[in-house]
């Protein structure tokens, strides 16, 4: 059964699934698709609308969960089991796959590409036109830029490939490209493209192994990249045995 | 007509101007002036009272948008045109110009000045006795400080000056200037004056050349700086002309 | 007299005190307690239950100040004199001392323990099983992480001990202990143990230098380490005497 606290706003216009849950004070504009088994938490907006967005609507898919205070535009669409912290802002005309997680404070500009189980932690900020592939990790407070010469008209969206991890408190200039399973170290300033398997640091960031050399910190001697070997929580089993069967080809 | 949400508390103090609109669950206190045709949206107070106020009220001038969940304290004042992203927070004493823009989860701590036409981007922190000159544009997650010995009493605030472009994630140390025209390059820690024209970068912040050598990355070989040759968006016509006849002067 | 705002959604589980205020649109989830004189602002929710919890409640002692738009979960304690700015958001397990300060959109993710009079300024986020001694600073934008090697399942928890100060935009890497009265640069990343009185900074962060060689900028000559020499801002005269009485010892 739906449930929609007295206090929210749910246009009649917006489509709202079975079983959905949308908390107090929240407010769900015309424009809006929210999947069956969704929660939306208290003071959340969705679905505002301005000259950005392109008409369609705001798709929230199934068993998402989005906590308070969280802003969404229209023209944006999410695939199933999204999940956010509290206070997410998301422009218009991003598309995002199956299984996203956006940590608290996090904002999203728009125009942006984001394939399956990505996930940002606190306060990552993705400026517009931004590409993330499938897999990435984002820490908190880690900024990916757009404007080479700022303030232009010219905007380099970043590429993050599958399987790459950003630390905390990293940033990534315009245009650049963070290779398929290569680190970011903590603080680094990326100015130019991270090849992949490798790790980068420093302001600006060099090249200063490869991420197969980084041990794990728990003692095992294990390596802690690919990091699909050790780490498998919150991922589907259908994905962590395909992960398996991938290793055993190199065995 | 002014539009109050029945949701809102609107003080009957509150000087509301013409064709004001309130979003719902916003909260305007008493000494608050809202001028003609300014727009506030959700979950938004404004005109909070502390003892750090003066007792002068929260002036928001004509033409203005205040996006949700955003929280202004009382005795700052902005001129025509303010627009904000959300969350944003100002604290008491701050006065800015015509047509400010501040980012989503901006913070102005107070007791600052900020002249015309300057524009912050998301997670701007400015810290008290600040003074921003006109034209300035400010990068995502850039934080202006004053404490050059945390913990103490002495406060000194930076001054950024005309024209001046922050680029994301850089930091001025308490009492620093950022000349006319300057350049601080991203993730950037500027520890001393930064002269007019040129482009600093690093940790600590070193000049690295002069802004009229950097190109443009649209391909046209153009110099980027000064940017009013090539970015006029958002500025009326009255304002961009003059910059066109300034030019013209040292041609 | 308490007073509950009619908006407010106070749960008849939860324990409130005397003399309580609780503004408007805010939610009190049954498993809270909130100790007198305690004010809450608007749009805050208190009390969240998850499976991170342990069944305690959230704990809000006396003499509390907990400003708009602020999300607290249940199974975190607070000693007296809690002060937060807006939107701030607190994890479960997390307890803290006395006199404890939380800037805007600060974060503690949990699982942490904070001892008395901590200072926390804008936008700090610490991660889970950090520990942070008595009269600790933490500046604007501080980030202290935990996962060594993300993602990973190993959670090394930074160590801040008394009177460490962390300037703004510093970040501190899992399992590092920043020592005793120690000082940590602006923008610096502190990548191993800073020793007690030291001074670091840098990227990656290095010992620069001691405390007492830093000078007050007012002109006075005086040393600015010790900070409790000249700041006793905020701290009762009990606190502040026993300083002034360690002093005498040395002299």
């Amino acid at each position: 059964m739906t449930l929609v606290h007295p206090t929210a706003y749910v246009s009649p216009g917006a489509k709202i699934g079975k079983s959905v849950e949308i908390g107090p004070f929240t407010i769900v504009h015309e424009n809006v698709i929210l999947g069956d088994r969704t929660k939306v938490g208290a003071y959340c907006e969705l679905g505002l609308a301005t000259q950005l967005g392109d008409g369609t609507p705001l798709i929230i898919s199934e068993d998402s969960l989005i906590r308070s205070h969280s802003v969404f535009y229209e023209s944006s669409s999410f695939g199933p089991g999204l999940t956010t912290g509290h206070r997410v802002t998301v422009r218009e005309k991003t598309k995002a796959g199956s299984s996203f997680q956006i940590g608290t404070s996090s904002e999203i500009q728009g125009d942006c590409l984001i394939r399956d189980y990505v996930r940002f932690q606190s306060n990552v900020f993705v400026g517009k036109k931004t590409t993330i592939g499938n897999f990435v990790w984002i820490l908190p407070y880690v900024v990916l830029t757009n404007d080479p010469t700022p303030p232009s008209n010219v905007l380099m969206g970043c590429t993050v490939e599958d399987y790459a991890s950003i630390a905390a408190a990293a940033i990534v200039l315009p245009g650049v490209t963070v290779g398929y399973q290569s680190l970011v170290a903590a603080k680094a300033c990326v100015t130019k493209d991270v090849p992949p398997y490798m790790v980068v640091a420093g302001l600006p960031a060099r090249v200063v192994g490869k991420t197969s050399d980084i041990k794990l910190r728990d003692g095992s001697g294990d390596s802690a990249y690919p990091w699909t070997r050790h780490f498998k929580r919150g991922y589907p089993v259908s994905i962590t045995e395909h992960w398996v069967s991938e290793e055993e080809k190199y065995l």
